[in-house]
């Protein structure tokens, strides 16, 4: 056994099952056990920025870590923005990268780099194996480290010359440390915040937002008169009929802000402070008002759905019934192409038990509103703001869940960022249908051309904004890497081509024209 | 004036006219700046990858640095492949990073990294402003360091509130230090090396690959017998009728071996010792016999012209006239599409002073071959292995030159990595003409698998190194990002397609099914 195939019957024996890969020669080894060695599928990709989203989008759905198979520094940089994204989300992956042989890196040839230092911004643990008989410990130990709570990025390095020289058995992973349980006096201090009588909110984030957590927070919410409050920005939330929503706070600062005047108590369930995406010029940075009181009942680290239990029997709320949204979409929209029109067509069609991969950024604002009643789906966004998230995640998504439909809403902008994803939907055969809103530009810069108060754009400053000259043609995009498509320039089309791919087992693409 | 103001006037005085961006929230300031102040061309690209790769070809040609604009710790991340490449390359570049408001980074917010740490491999100097009134004296240096010899890539942070806060003026661009010349004793032994009777070569690379330094190299050799030797890969050769042709050191392992086997010395003339791309299992890292000794006339920072022109004289050299080749360009090649016949039709009819960027990986070696006696070019390669190196470098060629044809060969594994390039070269309007070579795989880690002794590969490993399934239409890609293409299945389509593109004076793809 050689330390490549130490490596991956590590990782199976970890549960890492699916591997996305995009290797080059000082990986070769590893493509080999991979083959050799059954159990593993292997995802190829032909950018690492859809491999580490891929991972992302799969980890998040799967709730354990797939593999990545980089290509030296300059591979690993290419996957660090989606890593970056990943890591936000408290995704478990196992970032693996090949280096140069040991002997060999003191030369310095072109491909060479200090692929620590790089890997460290953006993992919560980074090692490179010292001989092929490191290998398999090293591996269990990313593994677990992958999967310690809340879910972390564990990069390993491992140079050439670790896969093809003799190692020994496979190594056994540990048990995975379980969530630690909140302090007694967190519960207790919460449950007197939520019966002082003063404007309380739950500040939600992470594990609660399931359906059950969700419950529990609902009762707790009926029990005291606090609001449910969740982040612009989740990466997994359970939504749609027969579940309870919180209410979002606005990305818009002004609007944040004035949504939270009123707040004297705020509760961190799993959450962080809310805090302004960007500063601005005379604008706070803290969405808060000053004399609010916060107060951490959970760290994301931590159970927060056991707190949650606790809480709900300590304020007495335990026969209350969640007000869950019955089964009740909106018609379909006809007529001329609008946000909301869309976002209403989207409500109305989405399946059971979808998987909604959301970077649609300005444009998909409105779903948000339209579905609280459809049917019941999964709400996955973009949690460390790097844009070129949407069409990796589909991926990842898709294949940790092949019996659920991935509908996946993409910003132009953005999806241009990682467009080579929708090549490994066809190849895959990938149960996605995504919806790209062409509106041509970075929309959101406008407005923040004018948050940041730069003064009123000229012709050089609009066209660093401005996505048209020439337009790209989406649909052409997609069937020139093997993915079926339709343009939908009014609401009856977009229906029928939504309709279409929602029908189809394989990947599809819309593209919307605003 | 705010600090945006001053950074803008302070590139603008130092020579920095171009800056290629993707900005953010972040950047408005800068974008507002830009757009407020004449002389400087903004050119936007759909991904940092060819933000960074344009500057690198920008920089190759214009012998100058452009600024690039990058939207915080993720869009660094992006463009960090390409600047690597350009590092390698001695590009000079500022690459300018936007973060957020020096006050607003303790909330550490979704989009938070550390980017000093993310820059620091690929950059030879990085520095962070502190307020706005710094601006301009940090830009003044980053533009100093870029242009020292023999060209680095200075990375230069702005927080977000150092844009929109007030500074005083621009700073003026210090001198920038001229190459150091090399020490006597250097050239003596060089000398004493060359009359010593012993099989000898110099290896060129750097500044001295260019026509004139080419021909001090020849006289030399004419005069001493020593051999003239590139690497396989250099940042920019002057090639073809006209010029002296060096003899290129293969990048297969065995073949380099091979070629070097009966040197005794070797002069490194701004080049590095020749070393294996890749370590592989059972061969040698370094490619010179175990007693050939090396001697560094010139070190890339060096002026190794200079010290050409000392050899030359030192060795009686002056009077001989360097052998270049005659303009003799090949016949079109027809019938079936062969690489060799590839390689002679581009030969036939590349334009006079083409700037040809090759990142034509396995497919485009016959070119090297063919065009000796084709009109004379430029040759601009990959200096840090990392691919989606060329449609990036063509964008940055053409702006740097308009009046020059560029000729991008591109492989389509490596053209898939940054091909939102062609939508710049579209909006731009470009005059690049790309081919690419679509062999629908990894041709290259086909053999490596073979070289590094893995075994016979399986299903699961050719699948990691094959394109196809489904099969990329480069066409088609082409043509959604507005660039005008054509397919080529033989030889005489082929020329046809060529003769269209190099006549068109704007972009065009023309997509060889191999």
């Amino acid at each position: 056994m050689n330390g490549a195939e130490s490596l991956v019957r590590t990782l199976l024996g970890g549960g890492v099952e699916v591997c996305f890969a995009n290797p080059g020669t000082s990986e070769m080894h590893f493509v080999a056990a991979l083959d050799r060695i059954d159990g593993m599928r292997c995802v190829l990709c032909l950018f690492e920025g859809v491999v580490t989203g891929a991972a992302d989008g799969y980890g998040r759905m799967a709730e354990k870590p797939a593999a990545t198979l980089l290509h030296l520094g300059p591979g690993l940089a290419n996957g660090l923005a989606n890593l970056h994204n990943a890591r936000r989300a408290a995704t478990p992956i196992v970032n693996i990268v090949g280096d140069h042989a040991t002997y060999h890196r003191q030369h310095d040839t072109p491909l060479t780099s200090d692929i620590e230092t790089a890997a460290r911004p953006f993992s919560n643990w980074v090692r490179t194996s010292g001989s092929a008989r490191a290998v398999a410990s090293d591996a269990a130990e990313a593994i677990v480290v992958a999967r310690t709570p809340p879910g972390q990025i564990a990069t390993l390095i491992l140079p050439a010359d670790t896969a093809w020289n003799p190692a020994e058995a496979p190594a056994a992973v540990p048990n995975v440390p379980a969530r630690a349980q909140v302090a007694e006096r967190a519960v207790t201090e919460a449950v007197r915040m939520l019966r002082s009588g003063a404007r309380t909110a739950l500040l939600l984030a992470g594990s609660v937002l399931r359906a059950h957590g969700l419950q529990m927070a609902d009762r707790i919410a009926a029990a005291t008169g606090a609001r449910l409050l969740v982040g612009n920005s989740n990466a997994r939330v359970e939504r749609g009929a027969g579940r309870v929503a919180a209410e979002s706070i606005p990305y818009v600062v002004d609007q944040a802000v004035a949504a939270l005047a009123d707040l004297q108590q705020l509760i961190l369930v799993g959450a962080t402070p809310p805090t302004a995406f960007f500063a601005y010029p005379n604008k706070p940075s803290v969405l808060t008002p000053a004399d609010c009181r916060l107060h951490v009942l959970a760290r994301h680290d931590e159970d927060a759905v056991q707190a949650l239990e606790w809480l709900v029997d300590a304020v007495g709320a335990r026969a209350h019934t969640p007000k869950a949204a019955a089964y009740q979409p909106p018609t379909l929209a006809s007529g001329a192409i609008t946000l909301d029109a869309l976002g209403q067509s989207i409500a109305a069609l989405i399946p059971e038990q979808a998987i909604v991969v959301d970077e649609s950024v300005t444009s998909g604002r409105s779903f948000l509103r339209s579905s609280r009643s459809s049917h019941p789906h999964d709400w996955l966004k973009n949690m460390g703001g790097s844009i070129g998230f949407g069409l990796p995640v589909a991926t990842g998504a898709a294949i940790a869940c092949p019996d659920r439909k991935v509908l996946c809403l993409e910003a132009d902008g953005s999806g241009m960022y990682t467009l080579q994803a929708l090549w490994t939907h066809a190849r895959e055969g990938l149960d996605v249908t995504t919806v790209v809103f062409s509106n041509r530009s970075y929309a959101i810069l406008r407005n923040e051309l004018a948050n940041v108060q730069a003064g009123k754009p000229g012709r050089k400053a609009l066209d660093m904004l401005d996505l048209g000259r020439p337009d790209l043609n989406w649909t052409g995009l997609a069937r020139s890497m093997g993915v079926e498509a339709g343009r939908a320039t009014d609401m009856d089309t977009f229906n029928r081509e939504l309709q279409a791919g929602l029908r189809s087992k394989g990947p599809y693409l819309i593209e919307v024209v605003l």
